[in-house]
């Protein structure tokens, strides 16, 4: 609940010993504290003009208008604009009762393996929440791409590798263009980034100084790229 | 991952006690019995085109193109249709390490609050799964309504409930047209389906033979209507 910036909890006939001191602990997150109890569910969802039951198998014969969670979610969404409305989960072992059930206006069902028996509360509850918060939109927004590298900078990386690979004896001079071509796609394949290209040059140049200092060329400290 | 559907769980480097008790336990789920533990992440995905890291809070300066989960899944899914993926998690503790995050191609976020710590592990796979197998479609996907009550039956169910209403004094017979017309209203927006009203219809007839029985008039067990 707290992951997704819902503060509103209710519990019905919470008796359980490992509740109680959870609740009375130091530290006990602000939902845990400000948790109400009550006796009966019809307590707890007076004030509520939607009560929607949250279901992941229908092992009984359901009496209710049952919907899938991404579309009982949106539903759910649109009434709170107007009042208040509930999420019932029922217990980990049981569910929810028949009882409990007659409360609920539809269901909502976690799209679930339904052979694969229930789902442990805490997931499921996340999921529906997590159904609440995330944003359609999301699904067929691109992420931000890098910028790319402007066509010179990729010509320059190009060169930089074909002479640390005719310097390596990857390729030699006379043969190098159509390495070059090969480069030169590679590059535009990869849809390289400003920012990655300069950092590939800075390492190209490291190579290739290195390289020319091996070849025998006397290397100083000054001839040192700058990384 | 059983809920969803999903069936290949890798870890790497599971060297908890708990995780060997409960893969050997009798009865432990088909996909803990069939799980394989790598010594190395590498090993682990080295099968994998493309490996995605899962993260709830950004709280390290995260160096990776970093895609909202709904996004994220569905290019994973697209990807899924060509050859093996790889969705990794990091330890409930630590998370993803900056050695573990180098090999990953990109990371889904999920839309938790920032401000709230980490996500439960199992709760996090739980979501990012549930983004998998849920349908887009389905947030707009009307639920199938019930056959709504024919005009006739609707009818039938106004003039019984006026019968009831006049035979227990709610409304005298002169002034009931009013509340017929309130009725009328009240059965069409309901959109009330055949069912229900057929349901209906058959209480009223029972308080109705109630309501006369107890007018003084003869009940015998042969006039009690059929419910």
């Amino acid at each position: 609940m707290s992951n997704f910036g819902f503060t509103r909890l209710r519990l019905v006939n919470a008796y359980d010993v490992a509740y109680q001191e959870a609740r009375s602990a130091v530290g006990a997150s602000p939902i845990l504290q400000e948790a109400r109890n009550f006796g009966l569910l019809a307590e707890a969802i007076a004030d509520c003009g939607l009560v929607v039951g949250a279901t992941s198998v229908g092992h009984r014969e359901l009496k209710h208008s049952l919907r899938r969670l991404e579309y009982g979610a949106r539903a759910l969404r649109q009434h709170l604009r107007e009042g208040p409305a509930a999420l019932l989960f029922g217990s980990e072992k049981y569910g929810l009762s028949n009882e409990d059930l007659s409360y609920c206006h539809w269901l909502v069902r976690i799209p679930a393996r339904r052979d694969r028996g229930s789902m442990n509360l805490g997931q499921a509850v996340a999921v529906c929440l997590y159904e609440f918060v995330r944003s359609s939109a999301a699904a067929s927004a691109r992420p931000a791409r890098p910028t790319p590298a402007p066509g010179g900078d990729l010509d320059r990386l190009t060169e930089s590798w074909l002479e640390a690979l005719t310097e390596s004896g990857y390729v030699n001079p006379v043969t190098s263009h159509s390495t070059r071509l090969k480069l030169r796609r590679l590059f535009r394949r990869l849809r390289m980034g400003a920012e990655d290209c300069e950092l590939m040059l800075g390492m190209l140049r490291q190579i290739q100084w290195k390289l020319e200092s091996a070849r025998g060329e006397p290397a100083s400290r000054d001839a040192e790229p700058r990384r």
